[in-house]
């Protein structure tokens, strides 16, 4: 074996063999992973207790190599106990399904294993990624704006605080915060917690995140953050910018986009729209108009990722200000963006990144784009916001299910009320009896393997479920089964 | 094709049509981007300025779906031009290659597409991360250390940054740094950009990071880092942080970690070492000296992506401190880490990351171990020095190679010295004509697809090229090729 530690290219006899060993996986990962385990007939998990998958599983780093069978069995164990997240019953997160142009993508990004810095090294996904990204901006309204590719939303929405303090006060760059202002941030108490990480990590701290109020459908209440930014303008701190949330990650509600940017441009405050979840909305001509007002944004938050089924991760930052992103990041390093290539440099992105060496997410994204068209992802879109008003429809129809209130996107909020706690709705205790029915039902489901979804408290609610349906293979017979069988798991609670 | 848009689940044309696809697909990067796109006898890169290979692609996305054999030609042509960083003869960057077990590891990662978070939802990439963290802290020095997962280097040492800045001054995650004094770091003139980059992005300002002069190997100079130390004090200004390089980018020199700890332990100072470089000698009983010292560290970043050739990408966080990465971190997000549980949910590791959704970058890594065992690391990492110092031997026998330095690492610094301006060196425009060569033999090299080795300036010293062999399949022969190609390059300029 020993011959088989080191990199392949020096003798034909290791080149043979591995090449043996990577048709054996694709092929192993072609039935197991991606068919097997996306058919209906085959369990979403087979949960096992951490202790107790530890001890199944063999993890330990050892000395010796292991031998190409040891480590097929390794994949095997590995796609065995993982969740299926491309199951169709995989409907427990903000992701799911299994794109086969997505997965296509992410193959042949891993065999070219590109670093995203120059045009020298990456010249193909270099010039993909001012595509896509002057696509994207087209699209969401910035004609001249300009983009950049993110290690997921967080990071995404971090970057954009990063922009708007720079906008208002450049010097915090060279100098650091001790020379502005008390500087706070606007978001809506429904706003995904990176916001306050983000907050933190800059320096900014999460207590000058100030929260705002929502309505009852989730909505940040634009009235109430006006009086919000003049009351922190008499405090003497300086109000810098407003973070509304196209698709909030629970309820998925959409935040008034104009009365916000009205509320900015009266206070000349940086806007900026966290569409992670919601941005792929735009491809549809049936429902982009939940995104009416992004055009005013300063700044949008998209991840692919997400609503679109592209492959984890694929997350982008677009900016309506063409050259800000450069200014704020950049930092010259000579051993990298030499100026002196003999190409035109300017399409050396790099430096304009926080990240040096970085993955290249765009190519899956691209080829699901080119394989699909934008009418694919545009009926994909429609599918989803009909397979929503499906499930919201046949909730209605079942004494069992009660709607958190009415889905405004793909979020269908609920609570599985079991026929023990029908009729008790009034209750002192009855908040409390039902906050444990859905950790109950969880537990259920994952230990029979035969469906995942997300339940969650939000403010006072006690616990309920999220159907979050991202994958346009879902079928009305699939919600049928998800109905019943959390009637199956939840009646006799 | 319209029933092939949407995702792949709901009829079984439409499976084997995507079967047969992803069998295409694997098929053909096998073949042309693993196989031919690494044999010495193909080129590195078929360069096209930018422009030129826009007009050459097919990059605008459309309204309407490609057919399969138009996605199959797009594929094609991203491989045929990207840049073999797989090739023997890249050498361009801090990675290169392809291991066989590492792009296995990509593919089944992307096969089940996992986002890290929750044991609900990655259970078996959940314990990996956990039993590979703890086995590098144990390599590290940190029997009781932490560690984390990072997007890259750059946002490894933002977050180390980070957490120096909660250990003294904890208010600032809630209240900003309006609370705290103004904060200096320490770093030295040759440590990555990065630290700038982060140190603009926490809000301490790229100017608060003292820059420490190194010593004409490339070294922090330790007594000049104590001198700093004690200015910024009288300044008022509070040093808090000092960041260590084990391996710097240009020069591959490793800085006196003992002194810099002393330093460290006698101001109170958090001691953080961008082992990013340099970090997989550890692997080499032979090398793992030059570490010494790095069990003083209050934390590391290590990047098997970069000396272990592990792919793009695989950053980790090391930390002394067992408690201070999600204390510093969390935000206690109810809707993700649910307290009711039916597991123990102390292994939800979330809450501990700036990211939320995020790649599982631990399989390809685990893998590649499993695959070679720790003694493949070594045996990797020893033939790397061994060819490094043929390369350094190779270059002192060759009139026209002039070293810029003894090499301490992989890093072999190098002035080609062709014919014209040999014996010229007392001349005032010597440096000036010198500069201009290497860019030169750059784009010579890049038309001709030939080879690809960086250059740049450092300092005050003209351009030079920098070996960097991370592929232990770089044989002597394809040494003896470098050198005779860069003859060949260089020799009439």
């Amino acid at each position: 074996m020993g011959s088989m530690r080191k990199n392949w290219f020096h003798s034909l006899p290791n080149e043979a063999l591995h090449a043996e060993f990577l048709q054996d996986v694709s092929k192993l990962l072609l039935k197991e992973a991606v068919f097997a385990g996306t058919q209906r007939k085959n369990p979403v998990v087979r949960f096992h207790d951490p202790d107790h998958l530890y001890d199944l599983l063999n993890l330990t780093p050892t000395e010796k190599p292991a031998t190409h069978t040891e480590l097929l069995k390794a994949i095997c164990d590995t796609i065995n106990f993982s969740v299926k997240t491309g199951h169709p019953y995989f409907i427990n997160q903000l992701f799911s399904s299994v794109d086969p142009y997505g997965l296509a993508g992410q193959w042949v990004t891993d065999a070219l294993n590109p670093s995203m810095y120059t045009y020298e090294v990456a010249p193909v996904f270099t010039l993909m990624e001012a595509v896509v990204l002057e696509e994207i901006c087209q699209l969401v309204g910035f004609p001249s704006g300009d983009g950049m590719f993110c290690p997921g939303g967080s990071f995404a929405n971090g970057t954009a605080i990063n922009l708007a303090r720079f906008k208002y006060f450049p010097d915090i760059k060279r100098d650091g915060l001790g020379c502005a202002p008390k500087l706070v941030m606007f978001a809506s108490e429904d706003a995904h917690y990176s916001v306050h990480k983000m907050a933190a990590l800059l320096g900014l701290g999460e207590q000058n995140v100030c929260s705002v109020q929502t309505d009852k459908t989730g909505r940040m209440d634009s009235l109430y953050l006006e009086s919000q930014v003049q009351r922190i303008i008499a405090t003497g701190a300086v109000p810098f910018m407003v973070v509304a949330t196209a698709g909030t990650t629970v309820l998925g509600a959409f935040d008034p986009l104009p009365a916000i940017a009205d509320v900015c441009t009266k206070y000349n405050l940086w806007f900026h729209v966290d569409a992670a979840w919601g941005g792929g909305l735009l491809f549809s001509r049936t429902h982009h108009h939940k995104l009416i007002g992004l055009d005013r944004a300063d700044s949008v938050v998209w991840n692919p990722h997400k609503l679109l089924a592209a492959p984890q991760q694929c997350s982008m930052l677009l900016v309506r200000h063409p050259n800000i992103i450069k200014a704020c990041h950049a930092c010259n390093a000579t051993y990298l963006f030499q100026k002196d290539k003999f190409y035109d440099v300017s399409i050396d992105f790099g430096d304009k990144y926080l990240q040096c060496g970085r993955r290249a997410d765009v190519f899956k994204f691209w080829f699901m784009w080119k394989a699909k068209g934008s009418i694919g992802f545009e009926e994909h879109v429609n599918a989803l916001m009909d397979c929503a008003s499906y499930i919201t429809t046949s909730l209605r129809q079942r004494p069992s299910f009660k709607l958190v209130l009415e889905p405004e996107f793909i979020n269908v909020c609920f609570w599985y009320i079991p026929q023990s706690l029908q009729g008790l709705q009034e209750q002192p205790d009855f908040n409390e009896k039902l906050h444990k029915i859905a950790p109950r039902m969880k537990e259920l489901m994952m230990r029979k393997g035969s469906m995942m979804i997300s339940y969650q408290p939000l403010q006072s609610l006690p616990n309920f479920f999220r159907f979050v349906v991202q994958n346009s293979g879902v079928t009305h017979q699939d919600v049928d089964y998800f109905l019943d069988e959390l009637d199956r798991l939840g009646a006799d609670l």
